[in-house]
């Protein structure tokens, strides 16, 4: 199973008004099953920087099959995963990046926002892969 | 002047609409004036290479301020700019990018298209950039 | 639909066995739907610059959904994807890399080989291809 | 000394059986004394993020001829080593990375191992690397 552009294009949608009820300006991203790039938006006025993050965030949520800040836990100094964000060509393990689920609750791919506090990046994230 | 997320969701949408009447699928890119990624939308089952070629057409598009197309003519062996792709991280100089303009004819961004022959990429990446 | 580590030893055993025949010594390395490696061998003795040119040339042949060399006719000076290969972390062109369909005609992969001449390579890659 | 395909093949099969006796889906490679790939195998629903780290076990272990995990307690804050992880295009420096000894004690390559907790992914290549 794989996400559909009609379905990528949902979640944006959905993660661009809650991102706008947050008075917040985000880079959203979404990648499908291969963690190929689907669909992405940036906010006017978003941050530069954050283009790249949101794209990383959401790879590395579909690379690990779970949210961006549970591996962000994990890899800090002395835990297991110590510095595992230099795989992948650079992942990014805080908060943001969210798997989408099909309604079987199959991993079909998964978002990835960037562009203002965590909880704020997070929460437009979960609000994105919540649209299915 | 600075392409807007609206305005770019337009040329994504007008680009779909001309990949559609072709019976093409396409990845669509499209920057900013900065040259970086604004929107960007890959058709189901469009190739998955394409991906990072339309984003790169699109960057070219905006590097030079002219069609990728014309920049591969003088990039070809004798030519004046002879093997330019190899800066920029990479620059794809075959015809699918194409400069934005607003009303006033300044350029406020580009867009990149590929999947198919380069004539249908062209002729996609125009019906995009004629929506404004 | 996606190609199994079974069936993709399958496809690198019996590209061993073609490449065996034709006494040479081969780099195979195989990709799944999403382009990512599944199953990879170098021969003994088989060159190391091959190493990345058959992942290259199996990623290549799934981004695009055909032989690498047809991808190679069309990216000579003068043709229409001239210089295609800056693109996606650099693509190899030449002959050596098959995509891989199932019973039902579906690309569920691709195949890349190097370490002899294309033609070997090429023969090489269709065994393997064809072991499914 | 260096390993042969075979070695690799007979390492990657036990390691694929160990991983089936903990339920865990791994990513397994094994690299030869020059720390260039010999044998790559991603089992179906592996981690896709997974795939990158454990090439880079296998390598980090080849490069320092120890286990991963030892040089993991050097590169922590602080630490003689502290974030050797920027150096060779990325190291991985937690558990899963072993060294492969011949009969006469030499390194003739290593094995790393990556889809499940630090513990499972060690024991994996352990069981690999004991194969010979």
């Amino acid at each position: 199973m794989n996400i559909t552009l009609a379905q990528a294009e949902k979640i944006v949608s959905a993660a661009k008004e809650k991102a706008k009820s947050l008075d917040t300006k985000m880079n959203i991203a979404v990648v499908d099953a291969g963690a190929n790039l689907v669909a992405f938006a940036r906010m006017d006025g978003a941050w530069l920087g954050s283009l790249d993050i949101s794209i990383k965030k959401a790879k590395t949520a579909r690379y690990f099959d779970m949210n961006t800040g549970a591996v962000g836990e994990l890899s800090q100094p002395g835990g297991s995963l110590y510095n595992i964000e230099h795989s992948n060509n650079g992942l990014i393990t805080f908060p943001g990046g969210v798997p989408i689920k099909n309604g079987s609750e199959e991993i079909i791919g998964a978002i990835g926002v960037s562009g203002s506090s965590v909880e704020n990046d997070q929460a437009v994230a979960e609000a994105g892969a919540a649209a299915l």
